[in-house]
């Protein structure tokens, strides 16, 4: 449609009906932004294939409805993020859609990937499991393949130790911990491949809702790690799986 | 040592000097760290070729010349970070070394490596040069080819998109800023690659020393943002080197 | 009254009935701050047309109908902000009032202005919607012009590129935006108009209720930019309306 | 240049040495950003005159001069902000310019401008002073005319109520304090035009470098303040003198 | 008792049934604690005939009434502080009392006392209220006269400037204020008496639950002025009462 | 299992059915962590004779009631700390167990033993007790002798002086308070034994939820004091335990 | 002056050359301020005899001759405050003056007053004398009496308790401390007059430059305490003389 | 003394010079404090044998001297803390000391005590043995053997492992780090003797100066740990060696 609208210009010229000064002046005030929308958005849909997302926290079942009605008529595997049984309930019979419901994340319009590449999710607590989930559905929904090792604390190393196999074999862990986030620092220790930090806000106290975790991982004494917000599984999951994604052809 | 110490063991059970019962024993108090050490010691040096890193800060010129001449006769390739002139000139006529004066880095016993991959830094403005030469010059060391693109804050948003090609071919792409690091999240709205925030304490008052530009970078609404510590610049260009690493093989 | 008794005074030294360093005493004495008072509102009635308002959060239902009641008496376009539907409810019956749900603003005794100037309200995700619509309901009551642009976050630079022309048109800018709080910054560096940044308790984690995009906001590598409280919708419409009233007359 | 490109491009369309689907690729390839660049450039050039501004803190003197240097054969009026006396010494013998010493501004290339509108700064200390002219000097370098006030803390609520008449002629005031930043409230109980609370470092203890300050003016009970960062002078001049240029084609 | 212990030990030295040095050792280990409280108890007691107060926040409903019951059968005036409505419903039958609703204060065996000096309590706005009564109640149930002037914010410096008088005649002065608490600056920098700033929790978004107010007191520009912490109106009150007894017996 | 196929392997070594490089290489391979679990699970139980603890918070009652059913059938002393009513209801019926309900823990097949030592928690105020009964009650489970001392607050220093020999005879002293959290520096200041300081959450306005306490006891003046997180009476009383049983064999 | 032009208006009324609507008017529009600042200026001088007071803090050695060189010539004991041994060595010659090194002040025209009343400086620690005799000798300057009881932190309590008698008889306490600051509430609970915290930023680590120090004094389980900002030793000083002044007659 | 006039009291009833109404009235005037004084002086001696420590920082030269040359004569073991070599120049002519230069602490009149029990310190890198040395230094010149570990961080965890047999064995561990501080946390996963947190101010951004490790010591989801101030390892030393104390005699 703009190049449509390009295309006419163009034409104009040829045909002499414009002249140059008139085109030059179109030319300025056509909307650029349009060609940029379309060429970021191609170039997005090309290389990472990621999925509609909508974060419902903050968002009314209403809004949340009619945005998954209007969505769900383009595009699959859209992901519905942080979102309740509530909000599951309100969408089941509209849309073609599967609940994870530890994940708090409802899949709509489900196109099963083929799973690639290792990304290893470690948590250190049974209260972080809701977080990693989190993660590790996002990093499958796009289409990474996950392996779980949940319940790993650093109070009781050699349990950690007992996966170093399965660390040493990721091509990303994700580390997630809440309380003092220590796991991370450990887990970048005996790995060579990038640990996303994912603190959580389990704990009390000091803990300060995460803040803990997350300035533990921020000061981590390994090299290697970068972190996520608090809770943040989506965002941990999503940027794992864009650095799984780069290991996959190496496989 | 070790392993001499355990097949002396094992000969003796072989010889049947030993009994079986006994030899468990044993075994079992056998230092098994010392294996664990060498494991994985040998693992990392496969995979990342890592060198050996000496953080100058907080140590005095003493400590640092000697951990030098220590390291130097065993390995190449050792990084001497936040290295002041003073710490270059105390070491420069005792071992073979290049000092990037920006960056803050000395560089001991020099092997260069082929460059790799490609790594995109991005700085929004002059002050934040030195914190993203680190993370370039680190990457450079560890093997990643690096393209840097500074002084394109968001303030002129036109500057940014002018890149968005190199943008757009980069494996992973380091964002650097101080004051509200907003750079950061743009980035990650134009690029489809996992994006490292690297906060800088660039700003004055509510900046908080870097605080708030990582506190922007934690909570952008763009996805595929991971984030290290304030002025972090080696950790910043260390994860983006194992994140080239492993899309380098793709190419 | 206090005229009144300033003008009695002045009869009875115009009489001689009252000597001049008597008078002089008893001036003195009057209380000057009526006199003050009387100047002060005049002069703001005169220049604004503010309304009063009266701010709901933290006062029962009855003080509110107390002081609904009390006012309305005298006066027109009174806003009760933060207004629950519950207080709407408790005084729908009482007064004559017009309730902006979204915007949580009860309008008592309406009386409608013309809309002058061009206040842009630009706003970064759909959550930050019932504060953008705080703002824009207060400069619409005041008699600002306003044109709303919501769901334009940095993350989607195109999408705001998109709106330019009608950014680079406003007399005073309005930016809405929660989490990162980028949108102020990157609006700022395309306008050249005043900007409001008006961040928003939207996000979790380390978005720390609001105060990383506050910080964010005061922070902003962009000139012209000023900042008002967490979720003070309110307050930058206000604040904006001023502003859009000095250019008023000049369009 | 670009346009100029451009124009070669359009006139090879019309000579018809070039077919259109090559020249519909070729404008998409077209560095758009660049049309970008000058558009909003001269957008902003246009409407408010702005000059290029170099701020000084955390650059080397080397840095300022070679930046100030290349600017100041392009254009006129540059502004090195936050220039310590060693910055103007360093600059004075290669470039014209004038140094104000308190507002650490030093005026490249000066081309007074006619001082236009009425800006009033109120400051609350004579520890204020320093900021109070930083805004003061950089709202009149923009052309704005600027009336200011000092010393008229709210401790001494009379001086304030003494300056009355001269806050009620103003485009716009910036209240300038540190410590509690009362000032800034008591200004806008008193005005009726857009107040700019610019919070200062001054105090000690708990005034947290200005945190105080800048917390109390967002907090503001009065109706019309918007706020800027800590100390930043610039900040709160530039932003009044875009608001006050809406004004004055008022007067 | 103790008393009793140490005269039958003196009489036994009388009686010279016990020698000096194991009376010496005996004195040594009586629990000299005992006669320590005896005395501090006595002196509080004589000088300022402070009641027994009851902090009822934190404890459960069985808790309070069994510590009422026990008290209020030996001493009058007990005040119990932060008394929800429950509370008072559990006490009113077992004991006399009277409930101050608005300042949460149920008095248990009340024995009015001529109340003598003069506290003036003044507050910003309708919402500062409760703590406002907190601190007036607790005033005059100690016994001292309390002028209450309210809704006297800085926002309209012309209401607090047609109570000057009263402030004038106050031994102290008590301001209540939340959101940016200048009252305290404005009011100190009016009197010449003691101020005591309490700020309140009112507001919202960096007002931090009255820390801004807090710290607003506390870098109070104006002399005279000292603190409690937030929401303290008890303590508040306690404070200014022990300051006018002082004045009392001046008048 | 582990240490049966550790077996098997020096058998073969014994028969000489498999050489020693290749047995040298098996054991390096071997999952020395389970030999690493073994060990230190063995040493922990051994010296301390912990037991099993189920913190409940941010636990489901399923989660909770699924671990208790899988661990009660294998140890006992099993001890569930922040347990809520409602998780008890839910057990009790299905595991033999004990229910404080002050402290909020279930124990769990309760084995009593014999209490020896001498630990004295001294607490503050009223609404500490529940976090000091948690101390006391954890450090009983573990078979430590307790001594409570309530309602012993610095604001009345002659009820803590009265309790000084208590203090005196100690091994170690918990000190519970919330507020200032003075009591620790006091009673470290009066005592000789170490000393663990307990701050709660209790107080308002800037105790912050008890960080202010937590600081408090963190820059305390006097020596032999080390602190837990806030709340945390699960953690000292297990370290007091710890402390107490090195003095148990001393009596 | 202002009287004299009021003066000169009413003799024009009584002399009937101006009639009373036009002096209505110009009364209206007189300086009324001025008026006020006389009158507010008087009643503090009447009342207090506060004298003038210089924060050198931030000033510059210019600035401050400037300001002593002027006030000098019209009033007695000027306070300088903060006020280094370079700022008294270049005032020294220049006015009659005297300086308390420990206090950081300088008197200038100084004539001492009779002191009168009971205040009592308690400190915790050697640190804190700068900031205990800042608050003692501005007590001093103003004319009351002080008593000075320095090292008598709660770590050892019994230092305390020895200088019980003198609390007892004292007025207003001044109670000095940095660290915990835990001296504020056991010297409220020790006595019964009011009580001034005074936080001092002596510690390290988690004391944050006093605030701790100051966190403790507000939230005191003592009743009877109000708190200035760390290290104000003017202004604990300033208020504690003012309490004391309301008890002198009284004695 | 004290016990003089106490004695010659109980001589005057003893000779019937006084009747015991009088005696009584005079016990309970007498400066029970001293006493006091003297009992828990005697007791804290006889238990503990603490030296006198003098704290260094924030004390002037003169100040240090005069307080050295006052304890030196009377006592042996004076701990000088935080002492600069500057410090130890001043007074090493003055009396007979011993300079630790790493842990800047002076001995004067050194006794040295037998050396007892075993106390493991172990530290997580280079730039924390100055803290480290003086938890070390100060637990030794208090009579504890103690065993140092250090650079053995969790980054690395293999040569923690290495070193488990040491931490078996302790008494009680100090663990020693910045930056994450995550060294507590594995330590005590590893032992089961008390662990007392030393988190230093090492690191930088949101190290924020150790608070970051100390948070995260605090939060340690390990059981057994206590924490002591950032930097203050003269707290952690003298607290690890009361505990090492009570199980000497088990040894």
């Amino acid at each position: 449609m703009d190049v449509q609208s390009l295309q006419v210009l163009l034409e104009l010229i040829q045909k002499r009906e414009i002249d140059i000064p008139t085109a030059l002046e179109r030319l300025k005030k056509l909307p650029f932004e349009n060609l940029h929308y379309a060429r970021i958005d191609h170039h997005r849909g090309l290389r990472t294939g990621v999925p509609e997302v909508i974060f419902c926290q903050g968002k009314t079942i209403e809004q949340i409805v009619g945005i998954v009605q209007s969505i769900s008529k383009i595009t699959d595997n859209i992901m519905a993020t942080r979102a309740s049984k509530e909000v599951y309930d309100s969408i089941k019979d509209k849309v073609e859609c599967h609940y994870y419901e530890t994940a708090r994340i409802v899949l709509i319009n489900p196109k099963p990937k083929e799973l690639k590449g290792n990304i290893v999710v470690v948590s250190a607590g049974t209260s972080d499991i809701p977080i990693a989930e989190e993660a590790a559905i996002t990093a499958e929904i796009l289409g990474s393949k996950v392996n779980r090792i949940f319940d790993v604390g650093v109070a009781g190393i050699h349990r950690l130790l007992n996966v170093c196999d399965e660390l040493f074999s990721a091509n990303v862990v994700i580390a997630v911990a809440g309380m003092e986030g220590a796991l991370a620092s450990v887990v970048a220790g005996l790995t060579s491949c990038p640990v996303i930090g994912l603190p959580t806000s389990m704990g009390y106290g000091t803990s300060f809702g995460g803040v803990t975790a997350l300035l533990s991982m921020l000061n981590s004494c390994a090299t290697g790690i970068s972190v996520v917000n608090i809770d943040n599984g989506f965002g941990a999951g999503f940027q794992s799986h864009l650095i799984n994604q780069l290991g996959v052809n190496r496989e």
